[in-house]
């Protein structure tokens, strides 16, 4: 569900403290960034010893969802409201300036913090689990086998509501000092891209089947 | 410094649990995806909170290197010995199953556990720095100036020494049940890559200057 507000509120921990310019609580420019990636970095604490987890994930609505198996003490962790803390970012270039001191990355990243709740209503279970394999796969011709009563119960599905939620993000050239701009150094950016394919069928595919188009929205 | 043994210790938070064919202690082979990733998620407990930052970082000998601006409280938290936990993870691949329940991801990724220190003897921290940067733009034919005494201040090196480290890792086809290989269902592998290029000289780079090859050795 959509909350109504355009930005999420900034408490202590998501006021962005050194370059507030790289800084926002704007809500679609976070759901765009988590819908742009795959892995998130879950962080947890775990007999006071901080642990840092990364998991395939997906954005419905204002929920970070996660998945994996029910045996996992950790997630079950998340599950049952433990802190967490799941950040992801996107690399999109490097930056050469003529200094050492101003090279850079130009990135993308949320972090959110929250207190994930396990899902175990049926119906709502698995359209989040849909929700995963839709996202890996979304020009997916021939949609898979679904998950059966066995899968579902080995699976165990988390929401972190997304409520305290920050992105930061650098673009552009390198930023080099006046006294700089003299050195016969070069510098600019180099772009990173993640590109997808070409596809690898399973030795066993069926002929007839078809692959999916290899143009992911995540993958620019 | 390389250590004499080719395997890190297995301690109890660094013991593979949930398929073990896909967990390794090897040392090379940890070495060998630090080398290959450029962003690291730094996990630490703040005030009994987890926190996760995304982070550059290299790798130098046994030593994890992270490094940023002295006014970071949480990077200084670690220097000063806080206990942290640092995460590298390669997205190889997205793979897609007859059944959603055997979708998956290849990937590489490295954990590490460990408390960092503060490297703050002048050529050692240089030494480190100038690892930071060769690793960015390993190719480049003119060097930037190296930092000067203020910069070098204002930056806080943090190392932290590869004790506890564990890698997974997952390559290869779906593993579909025997009973849904008659299904009409694309399965197989759709490979990602990280591709670099084309650069972007800065508007004021100089004549003459040469931007770096594009062949990171991180970058397939």
């Amino acid at each position: 569900m959509e909350s109504q507000t355009t930005t999420f509120p900034v408490t202590p921990r998501t006021r962005i403290r050194r370059m507030p310019a790289r800084g926002t609580h704007d809500r679609a420019e976070i759901h765009a960034i988590l819908d742009a990636g795959l892995v998130c970095h879950v962080g947890l604490v775990d007999d006071g010893q901080p642990v840092v987890i990364p998991m395939a994930y997906a954005r419905v609505g204002d929920d970070l969802v996660l998945h994996g198996a029910r045996a996992s003490r950790l997630l079950r962790a998340a599950g049952a409201g433990a802190p967490v803390c799941c950040a992801v970012t996107l690399l999109d270039g490097l930056v050469l300036a003529r200094s050492a001191f101003h090279h850079s990355v130009n990135y993308r990243s949320v972090v959110v913090y929250g207190r994930g709740q396990a899902v175990e209503e049926p119906e709502r279970k698995a359209a989040l689990l849909d929700a995963f394999t839709a996202r890996i796969a979304p020009g997916r011709p021939d949609p898979p086998r679904p998950a059966n009563a066995k899968e579902l119960a080995a699976t165990l599905v988390v929401r972190v509501p997304l409520v305290e939620a920050v992105a930061k993000r650098r673009s552009g050239p390198p930023l080099d000092d006046a006294g700089d701009m003299g050195l016969a150094v070069w510098a600019g950016v180099v772009p990173l891209h993640v590109v997808a394919g070409p596809v690898v069928p399973d030795a066993g595919c069926l002929p007839g089947t078809t692959p999916p188009a290899v143009h992911w929205p995540h993958i620019r």
